[in-house]
Order: structure tokens, then C-alpha cells, then sequence
């Protein structure tokens, strides 16, 4: 079979699953997250041996050792896909939620519930724990998914799915509705992507390159972040003493994320102050300064280039800069910036409300860590991406970002004057 | 200078106009919407005559009686502008809402913040009204704007654009808020809805061919609607003396707009008893009956074709289709409907219950008139469209379809642990 006709026959399938999950109990979907969980249990060395498989693959084909580090299941990854599934059972099922009821002047009754958005396609890389947790919360919301997971995973994913699929079998739900793409051919992604007939949005998680070249052919609406090029303020009403560790936290408690700051920006007036503490704790962790030239006039540190203030490092590297006022630094955030997070730290009010109002990010921050723009900390339960998009979904996109809303009309007979 | 030099133009002076327009106040706002009701009293006479303009060219082209009509200005359309300028004046400011401020466990306060979308570009046909409707939904939304009407309103735009710029001035506001582009080149909506750069939203609004070319195109995000092939299903369940008014009313209240009904459906067990009914008042009204087999024993009409079920008619013709049960009519509806508005007519609680959940419509109704779908009907206070699509808005799109919320995180020195 030709390759556009097998996509189109997942997304003829995936469509007519969706119908029966849009409609499926909330007891229903949980059955089959607890029986997939089940599943991976009972079949955990069936999974160890078609994730080496891969693996073995991987190596053959030189994959780098980082790439293969992801690409591993082990124990402790299974198990924390297990505990993922409960984890999505346990969370409020935000399908037929009605909301806004209230009678307008006509008579009619109108309101909105919240329904499923159809089918999604999820396209990744190399992590297969990526199918159980884009399985589970597309399930739980009432959606069909597609799977297109890294060729290096092919078979660690089948054997995934084949414990989704016993799940959805013992819940009586459609098994079509979570499918994973079997063949490693890439123009797989092409044909997705343009679907718009069966599928009505496309999420990628992935690097850069992944997410531009999917955005550039897309046809179908894609929910994505590009990168995290986050951003600390430190205003000269910040109270100092609790800036440093927020600073610290921002960039190191975890290098390679999208919400780790990549760029310090310090107010001129305590710059003089503030930027010898900085570079003594992160001089301490092996962190690159790469400061800009009023930065360099007061601590030792690498010139920062024009390329600093667009880089998303995902490395012990920050760029420093120096600005004039609050005024200088929101510019800066919203034309360097990647409208992920941003913070600024300050003790006064009015300075915070502004900058809160100014900066066009997904997530504005006053006197905290940039690290909390995440959907378990902002309590999603769970997170299927962050977008830096404005429509639909932004930031932390959870169970409620794969559902929409219809308009509902309670009548009595009303018609229109 | 040439297309696309002038629309990278258009839509850099539109960002930065948008960051102003995103800090103005309410105040101000107001003040440049009712300052350019105040130029419309005031010009009245010079707009009339740019329109004349319009009309004398347009009549010379050869365009239709029907387009030379949409295309004129006359007093009552100017005072309904006017009284539209006000109308979006009165309505709430929906931007800087703060909503769901609760305390997360780490001690970080998260809520959500209303935020405008950045910059609108407005594609549409020959009606002049849109522009105002257009610029003013857009200005209180605090989002710039793009306008690009029908090329044979090109007078009547631009007399119409130089009094939001006096209201603009007036309320010291970027006179760049509302651009009004002042060609004819019909590239400039190639390369408009490809600025992804500048622009954060398309919103078409004419014809199905329009929309259908602007969409295929498009590398921006469209908030869209093809068409309107709304159902009316009565059934058995249904009190038929209630039910024939709201089919008359969604049929023959306007037969041009998209939330009329282009198909009745039918349970066969009422068939015999409604449909004469149907016939009787509906005959009288020169509505043209186009019935499907079963539809033909009981009334004379003409047989309806396959193509009949997916056909927006905009006129005075109604498909009819009778169905063994509501299953069938639910599935009829979403196989051929546009996933616009659709109604049941039924006593039955349990079932009307199931219909709203099952159809994947953006309005779903029982009791009422498919004509209700509407911006002012659900007092959204105006309408810039109404979108058949589900990512982000979905049904009449008032202010808020124009605008975004972005997550607002309070702390006092937390950091991730």
C-alpha cells in the first residue's frame, strides 16, 4: 500500500474511534488507562527485549550515545509510565463539563460544554515513554491519537501500543483509537500533516528543526514551542537577597530544559552589587558568564555577541546583560525573548503589574523561579507540551488544551423576532 | 515600491502600534471609538461621496446589482456604524482580567491574565461596514489591525480609515492601529497571510471561495467559517406544535446567513403527521421543497440529490430528509453538515441530552431556532465572525476570540526544589 493511502486510512480510522470515545464514560477511560498500566506490568521483559532490539539497531547505526540514552527503557522508566497512567486516571475528566449556563433576554438558555477536539497526531523523536503519556492523555480527553515516534523506536513503540490496545480491549473502547504509525518510511509525516480531513491537530515535541519543518508544510492547526529563551529581570527594587537563589535555581537546577533561564538582565543600579554574587555561585558550578560590555566592566566574563541574546543554550551558559531600567529590559525580553517565560524580581508593586501587563510571554513571573512554568507545577496533573503559540493553547498545555468548547442552547420553542 | 516590501511594511508598523494598543487604557480606547463616530457624523457627506466614487466605478465594471447594493453607503448604514462605534464603546473591557489566582503547593500564586493576540489582518468582500465593525472590535480587543476590503470599496475604505485615524489621534493613540490597505494589487493577500512574522491572526469573511483560497494559502492562523449547512431534526418525541414554528423560523426568518436551516430531518414516525404541516405553511412562502424518497410518498416535492444534503442554498429551497431514528439524524449531520449549527426538537430529556453531546457542532441547540447562533443573540456584544473551526474559537467570536490569556505567577522567592 502506497504511503498517502495508509495515512489516510489511520486517519479514517482514527476519526471513526473518535466518534465512540468522544461518547465514552469517564469509568470507561479509566479502565483502559489502568488496564494498559496492567498491561506493561505483566509484559515488562516483552518490552525490555524490543526496546534492545532498537537499541542494538541504534548502535549498528551509530546512533550517539546520548541518542541512545533516550532511546533506552529501563525498569525505573517503565515503572514511571505506569505511574503515569494512574497518575491520568486519577485526574478530573474534563469531557461534557457544561459551563456559563444563564438565560438571555430571548428566553433561550445558552451555555458551552466541553468536548474533545477530535483526532490528534503526535509526532516525536526518540523517547518512547513519550507514547504512553500522549496515549493516556489523549485518551482521557476523549481524543484519538496517531502516534509517529522516532524510527530508532519503532519497536519499543509496538510493543507499547500492544498494551494500549489491550487496554482499550478490555475497557470495550474502539482500538483504533490510539494507533502507532508502523513503518519507518518519513514522508509518513508529510502525508499527516496536511490531513486536515481526519485530523484536527498536529502536536510535535521534538528539537528545532523538527518542530520549524513540520510548522512549514503543516496544514493542519500544530500546538508547538519552539524554544525556551527565558529571561530573569533583576530590577533595582529587588530585594537581593532572595534574588540570588532564584537566579541560581533559574539557571541550574536543570541545564537542558525550555524553562531554565538562558539570559540575566540586571538593572544598571545594582548591577555593581549583584553581578559579583552571581558570578561567584555560578563561577562555583562551572556556568559560562557571557556578559555584555557593562557586565565585562565589573566581573570577568566571556563578551556576550548579538547571537547570545537569541540562543537557547540548554547548557551551563548565561548570557548577562546590563540595562538602563525595567523599560530597557522588557524590549529586550520581547524582541530576544521566545515569549516562553519570564520573570522579573522586584519588591514593588506598581514596577511588577507593569512589567506583568508588558512582557508577551506565556508565563510572566514576579520573584520566582522561570523552572515553575510546567504542567505539573501549575497542576495540569500532566503535559503534553508547551506552547508559545497565542491561539488555542499557551504555555503548559494539559488535558483541557486538547478539548474545545461548544455552544449550547436550551429552548422551549424560542424563535427569532 | 513593490507587495511585499509595502505589506512587511504594513505589518512592522502594525506590531509596534500593537504594543501601545496592548498597555492603552479603557478610557482611551473608548474615547478613539466614540472621537471616530464623531468623524463619521461629521464627514458624512465626504464618505458619501467617496462611495459614490465606488459605486460609479464599480457600475462601470459591470458589477452586479446585487454586489453594487452590499458595496453602497447610505445615511442608515452610516448611522448604524455610528451606533456599532458605541455599542463596542459600552462593552466590557475584556483585556488585563485577571481570573483563577489560587495558591499551588509550592507557594507560587498562578492565574490567568487577558492579553490581546498582537495584530489581526481582516480579509474580506465588498461591504464598507466591515471596516468599521472590523477596526472597532479589533481597537477595544487591544489588538492593531489590517484591513483589506473588496478592491471596488477602496474610496469608501480609505474615507471610512481616515476618521478611525482622527479617533485614533484624538485619543493619542498609534495612528498604525488600523491600517486600511490602499491598493488594488490582489497579491497583497498572498503575502499578507503568509507574514507569520507580524501578523497573529487572519479572519476572512466573504465567500466560500474566499475563505476556501485563503485558507489553502495561508501560513498564518485563519478563524474561519466555510458554511452554514445547519439541520433542524424533529423527533418523534418532539411537540409538533411547537416544532413548526422554529422550522419556519429557521428556515424563512433570513434565507442569506449562515445560521439558517439549509436541511430538515425527520423521524419517520412523525413524518406523516408533520411533514403536510411542513408543506403547507412552507408552500405558502415559496419555499422550494427538495424531499428524499420517503419524503416524496407523503408530500409532493422535488427528490432531493445526494448533493442537496451538502449545500449551502442561501434561498428559499429546504432538503428534507426522513430517518428511521435519531441515531440516523445524528449521523447525517455529522457526514454532510458544516459543523455550524444543528437543533432537536424533542420533549425527551434523555435524548436531547444525547443529541448535544453526540453532534460535533459549534452550536448544538433543542427547542430553539438555528437563527439564534448569533453574536448579539448570545451577547457577545458584536461579532467580527463566526467560526466553524474548534482550535481556540469556536461559534460567534466576539472580543474575546480576539484576544489570549497568559499564565501570571506571584511569588515570594520560591524556587524549585
Amino acid at each position: 500500500m502506497d504511503i498517502r493511502n495508509y495515512v489516510e486510512q489511520l486517519g479514517e480510522q482514527a476519526r471513526v474511534a473518535s466518534m465512540s470515545l468522544a461518547m465514552a464514560s469517564t469509568d470507561q477511560k479509566n479502565l483502559a488507562l489502568t488496564k494498559t498500566a496492567e498491561a506493561l506490568v505483566v509484559h515488562k521483559s516483552a518490552l525490555l527485549e524490543a526496546n534492545e532490539r532498537d537499541i542494538e539497531e541504534g548502535a549498528a547505526a551509530g546512533l550517539s550515545p546520548a541518542m541512545l540514552d533516550r532511546l533506552r527503557l529501563t525498569d525505573a522508566r517503565l515503572d514511571a509510565m505506569i505511574e503515569g497512567l494512574h497518575q491520568v486516571a486519577a485526574l478530573p475528566d474534563p469531557i461534557g463539563a457544561v459551563s456559563d449556563m444563564h438565560i438571555r433576554p430571548s428566553g433561550i438558555q445558552l451555555g458551552k460544554m466541553r468536548v474533545p477536539l477530535g483526532v490528534v497526531a503526535m509526532i516525536y523523536e526518540s523517547r518512547p515513554n513519550v507514547t504512553i503519556e500522549a496515549a493516556s492523555l489523549s485518551l482521557k480527553s476523549g481524543n484519538a491519537v496517531i502516534l509517529r515516534g522516532g524510527s530508532e523506536a519503532l519497536h519499543s513503540n509496538q510493543a507499547l501500543a500492544a498494551c494500549v490496545t489491550a487496554g482499550l480491549e478490555a475497557a470495550n473502547l474502539p482500538v483504533h483509537a490510539v494507533q502507532v504509525v508502523d513503518t519507518k518510511d518519513r514522508s509518513v509525516v508529510d502525508e499527516l500533516v496536511v490531513l486536515t480531513r481526519y485530523i484536527d491537530v498536529i502536536i510535535p515535541r521534538g528539537g528545532k528543526g523538527l518542530i520549524e519543518r513540520i510548522s512549514g508544510i503543516a496544514r493542519v492547526p500544530v500546538i508547538k514551542h519552539l524554544d525556551g529563551i527565558c529571561h530573569t529581570y533583576v530590577d533595582e527594587t529587588a530585594d537581593l537577597i532572595a534574588a540570588l537563589p532564584i537566579v541560581v535555581n533559574a539557571k541550574t537546577h536543570r541545564y537542558g530544559v525550555c524553562n531554565a533561564m538562558e539570559t540575566l538582565l540586571v538593572s544598571k543600579a545594582v548591577a555593581d552589587e549583584f553581578l559579583p554574587q552571581v558570578q561567584d555561585v555560578l563561577g562555583k558550578m562551572q556556568v559560562e558568564l557571557r556578559g555584555c560590555e557593562k557586565t565585562q566592566q565589573i566581573i570577568s566574563c566571556v563578551p556576550a555577541t548579538q547571537d547570545d541574546w537569541s540562543t537557547e543554550y540548554l547548557a551551563p551558559i548565561l548570557a548577562i546583560r546590563v540595562v538602563a531600567d525595567m523599560e530597557e529590559a522588557i524590549a529586550h525580553i520581547n524582541h530576544y525573548g521566545s515569549h516562553h517565560t519570564d520573570v522579573i524580581l522586584t519588591q514593588h508593586h506598581g514596577r511588577a503589574m507593569h512589567f506583568l501587563r508588558a512582557v508577551d510571554s506565556s508565563s510572566v513571573m514576579i520573584n520566582a523561579s522561570s523552572r515553575f512554568a510546567d504542567g505539573f507545577e501549575y497542576g495540569l496533573g500532566a503535559e503534553i507540551g508547551i506552547s508559545t503559540d497565542k491561539l488555542h493553547a499557551r504555555g503548559p498545555v494539559g488535558l483541557e488544551g486538547l478539548t474545545s468548547q461548544k455552544y449550547i442552547v436550551f429552548g422551549d420553542g424560542q424563535i427569532r423576532s
